[in-house]
């Protein structure tokens, strides 16, 4: 698969992770300048890359975007905001451009500085590699424990969007995920772009977590090269359209997970307390552990909505998981056990529908569910 | 141990549980009317026997709490409110006293009717079994997946106050924990007594969380018989003394955990800024699962602080694990990976203390770590 028109990709083996044969680091470059967008982590406590691109946005003369993996460059003082800096510099200098129209991004481990060396080495590799073959290979270098590479593609009339994406756990996001990338050949300025984004994040991004910790690394960064002049509606729609299937291909592979979970909930007041009600419900390791182990204990589905914060009566409330109607008007209902639970074991993605009789307001969230794998795989993630 | 002045318990075998040897109906009275107060889960569901309770409290002439395990008797509809009540009736007629001095509780299994047949049977043999050497039994009879009974004392002047609780999982208080009974031999009106109650849990039991998961059954009741005088303030330290012992015996028993962490906050511009970067620190499952594996991933706690909503900036924090500090005015320290591993693997206990710059708020939070064993005892709790 083919980048959009104007741009070419790389992911190159720097050696700055364990596993020496991992790809690591990760190059997007333009032909020519963009308009680029995007939106951060809201985390107080953000990676220096996070500082050094949300100063950079939105702007009109963007020339390319580096990602380094297994190494966050977050919590690490002054010294992380320099090697941050750096990293732009050596791109910069690599493909004659300045280094403010060089964007940053990192994933991986809290609080250890940054190999330069290894950086130092790598990113003049990165820049000879790129290709507009580079894609699988800029796919894979973003990765830490995801199992596979989430691509996801869009058009818009005349205009192609790619994303590219990156997930797997530590993901709460709020105002981006982990790490995303959006490239589009459509023409559009960077203002608009940068609403776009903004709006496109809140509806698809902003509506997963697997166990609900924002990241100090989330982002989502968009680039936008020209060549092609859709219309603002249907580049939108494309858009979003591709964020939304990046977040389920998240989610698909949280880590751990052997559940993806659809919190529906409908006939709230407004869209913002179905919002809360579906996180609230999708945060619950008690609700996330029950469709692991397949038991259709749906009292904590219930109970995990009426602690959200947003009010409400029982008899207000009903509930149905799959096919299955649970609880009706803030009655229980006899249901078949046998049945419920084999819902549940069959079926890869499960959903529960909280339908509220109180207004128009509703909401879908997307999590994973919370496993014994999930526990040991972040039991001994350091050491 | 007896209880304080006045006041007999047992705990029976009725048949309620599908273990059919354990105690599974526990009953407190009083020999002559109480003052009375409680607390009470803040979920928009909340079982019958609390929407029971709740009304008839405070007051000045309880006589009995009778408590069943093994049902929560939540998300049960009118009927359960029609059973709720009727456990009161079936009491006083026992007691020879009024429906309305006597309260309720349960915990168990959400939605499922009450078997009112085994409790009309029941409820006379709990009557029956009564003793001033009842509380061992009554304390069993309270237990759902707790491993151990928890039962706390304390001494204000002449009065004695004795407390019993019972924890394990869904325990994420707003108000109240799962179930917490406290009775004492001192004087003091009902009023009073309620504010005292509503202080104490607010800086014991709502200090605490397993997975965070706020229940339909939480409660804390207290009746004090009125037998000693002891000032008010040596009354409030000595309840308040016992409400945080039992909290803390709770997070011992927390299901499957393997540590007792204890987040302290200092530093902050208000009590309420610390409690809330406390309660988000606790519940972040990262964190969790990074204790429980022995890793001290520090990042995972310095980037949940950073999402809990408290505006700093990473200069105004400083982070220790125990003796160790990690992270100073927010830059990471260089730190022997092996002896922080070691605190983890051989404490039971473990601290750790985020120290901000900003001003006197603090609080301290209690939770325990995410391990293999929750997963497990969550994955199939009612199949």
């Amino acid at each position: 698969m083919q980048p959009p028109q104007g741009f070419r990709l790389a992911g190159i083996v720097s050696g700055l992770r364990k596993e020496p044969h991992r790809r690591d680091l990760g190059l997007i470059v333009a032909d020519g300048p963009c308009t680029a967008a995007g939106v951060f982590t809201q985390n107080r406590v953000c990676a220096a890359p996070v500082q050094v691109s949300r100063r950079r946005l939105p702007r009109h003369d963007a020339r390319a975007i580096l990602v380094c993996s297994g190494n966050a460059n977050a919590c690490t003082g002054e010294q992380g905001l320099k090697d941050a800096h750096r990293m732009s510099e050596l791109t910069a200098s690599g493909l004659g451009c300045d280094a403010e129209q060089v964007l940053v991004a990192s994933t991986g481990v809290i609080g250890r500085p940054l190999p330069m060396p290894t950086l130092e080495a790598g990113i003049p590799k990165a820049v000879a590699a790129l290709s507009v073959d580079g894609l699988g290979d800029f796919a894979h270098s973003i990765l830490t424990t995801d199992t596979k590479t989430k691509i996801a593609r869009g058009q818009a009339e005349t205009a192609t969007i790619l994303g590219i994406a990156k997930g797997a756990a530590m993901i709460g996001p709020n105002m981006a995920t982990m790490l995303g990338f959006i490239l589009t050949d459509a023409r559009i300025d960077a203002g608009n772009l940068q609403t776009m984004v903004r709006e496109c994040t809140q509806r698809t991004f902003n509506r997963i977590a697997v166990e609900g910790h924002t990241s100090t690394n989330d982002c989502v960064l968009v680039m936008a090269s020209g060549r092609t002049d859709p219309p603002r509606d249907a580049l939108a729609e494309s858009i979003r359209g591709v964020c939304a299937d990046l977040a389920r291909q998240i989610i698909d592979d949280a880590e751990g997970a052997n559940h993806t979970i659809l919190i529906r909930v409908t006939g709230c007041r407004s869209d913002a307390d179905a919002e809360r009600i579906a996180r609230t419900v999708a945060s619950s390791a008690l609700v996330k552990a029950a469709v692991f182990g397949a038991d259709p204990n749906w009292g904590r589905v219930v109970s995990a909505a009426g602690y959200a914060g947003v009010p409400f009566e029982e008899q207000d409330l009903s509930l149905t998981m799959g096919p299955l109607l649970l609880y009706r008007d803030g009655t229980p209902l006899p249901f078949n056990a046998d049945q419920a639970t084999d819902y549940l074991r069959t079926n890869r993605s499960v959903e529960f529908h909280l339908a509220f009789s109180l207004g128009q307001g509703q909401c879908e969230f997307l999590t994973s569910d919370l496993t014994e794998e999930y526990v040991k795989l972040n039991a001994d993630y350091t050491t």
